[in-house]
């Protein structure tokens, strides 16, 4: 979002150089040197098959061979096993649409959202205003990186799906414009990709897609010699919820044993609520918790039961 | 905190009318409307054997069946098994002294930190200004309720460590001055208690103890008749991180397949992160992050991984 002229790109790689999968035996599209930054037009995690004129039917006959594919990889120089590849995210330049789909199978509560829905939205790349939900609502936006990774060190390729401790579909709503990401190098070169690009999500992504929207993305890599990370860290540049909490949160809770069944069931009560108060259906409810509401765990060690919390910011509803 | 006349307690229970742990057949203490205000005085969570000027062989010798008294129960007029209780949390008055403890056998990382330890917190309850932590660090405060809930159905005697769907040990930080929560009501009259009240904790209470700090509460009380709740669920008046995200936040992850793990993970890498940069000790960063760390889902739904992660406010150690 910011632009930042001390950043400007030196390198842009276009979207048609991108991979599906991670694989330590893709060959570079660019190779740059430490302190160096490159600008990523990336392609939405649909892969190109839904645009801003899609309905039900393009989602339904979507290849799930094609989907989340990601730009690059670009080889860092100098890059090692046991290194941290610093991630400067430094702006974004968003597309204006985005999707939200329910796919069956996929999410938080797959089993009780058996049926494909599809949301189309339409935002102000310049404003970045709230974007209308067309069943109610208004959600703040907040571009950042579903996706961003490096190549593991396993051979062979490997599903884009999962993340991983080098990265990958990590879909953290705070990877966005000023955040420094650090990621764990696991072989040389780092063999960096980033793609599946979000307008908005909240923390968990419950009903399994955010607010998918094309961007380009300018990002600074820069290396911490012999880091020796467990897993990705990074430092906000500043609050990360004020673009949403002015008027508070209705929260819904899970309580009990089992860190997931408390997450469905907090996730569950706050679709109950949305629908009973709100009138939407409870699709598109889940749609909506997932764009903007936060999954938090209240509890960690009040034996044997944990509390797990969904927070769901009232300005978007009111 | 917040003072409001047109909330004025008409009753006060005193802190000797306390209990421990829950049972539907203790005798109310009180008997109120809906509609009526109460205010309660709370024994610390170690049930006075710490005070202000506690040491590490005060904590050695803690009575573990004098823990987490709660004051009450109150019976509520009218309130039936089906109803919600709803809790205006009116206004605090802290005390100005709490205490933190690695209590071994109890924590997130119970296995990793063994040894006891004690930190006692000292803090001005008038301007409630961020509380110096000695190992270094100021720590904003938040007071809220940590145990806070109903008598269950079931008969007989429940340890009060647990939260249960109607409440009790929550540990939930935002239950603070100006939040409305409803607690499913099991038994006639709901019975509610209160105490182990808190000047600061973050999400998750990672070792097992926030700053556990006696204060009085008022809460006003009122019935949703057929509320129908599977869980407790709160309404906060504003934001709830303000207080501490001013300067962002560092952020450790953990991803992998259960959710525990991850946690675990998070909050290693963060002690890891804070005792190389700051120079405190391992069970000192331990406490820090318990209470003012915020564990979040980031992302629940990317078969078969889960990123769980832990965001310390930088403006703590700033």
């Amino acid at each position: 979002m910011s632009s930042n002229h001390t950043h400007a790109p030196g390198h842009t790689i276009h979207r048609h150089c991108h991979h599906h999968g991670w694989d330590n035996s893709n060959a570079p599209v660019l190779t740059i040197a430490p302190g160096e930054t490159v600008e990523f037009e990336t392609v939405d995690s649909s892969g190109g098959q839904l645009g801003p004129g899609s309905v039900l039917d393009d989602l339904l006959r979507l290849d799930f061979g094609k989907v989340n594919p990601v730009t690059g990889p670009v080889h860092i120089d100098g890059a090692e096993p046991g290194d941290a590849l610093k991630v400067t995210l430094v702006s974004f330049r968003p597309s204006g649409w985005g999707w939200t789909a329910n796919i069956p199978g996929f999410g938080l509560l797959a089993d009780q959202f058996t049926e494909a829905a599809l949301h189309i939205w339409k935002y102000d790349p310049a404003s970045m205003a709230p974007a209308l939900y067309g069943p109610g609502g208004r959600v703040p936006l907040k571009p950042f990186t579903g996706t961003i990774g490096l190549a593991p060190a396993e051979p062979g390729l490997h599903s884009v799906v999962p993340p991983r401790r080098v990265g990958g579909n990590l879909d953290v709503r705070d990877l966005c414009a000023g955040t420094e990401l650090y990621l764990p190098v696991e072989v040389a070169g780092a063999l960096f990709s980033v793609g599946d690009t979000h307008a908005a999500q909240g923390d968990g992504e419950v009903c399994g897609t955010a607010i998918e929207s094309p961007m380009d993305v300018t990002l600074k890599f820069e290396l911490v010699k012999g880091a020796d990370l467990a897993f990705p860290r990074f430092r906000t540049r500043g609050p990360v919820t004020r673009h949403l909490d002015a008027e508070g949160y209705e929260v819904t809770t899970g309580v009990g044993p089992d860190l997931m069944e408390g997450a469905r069931a907090a996730v569950s009560g706050m679709i109950d609520l949305l629908t009973a108060r709100h009138g939407m259906s409870a699709v598109e409810a889940y749609m909506l918790c997932s764009v903007c509401g936060d999954l938090r765990v209240s509890e960690i060690v009040d034996m044997p039961n944990w509390v797990v919390s969904f927070y769901f910011p009232r300005v978007v509803l009111s």
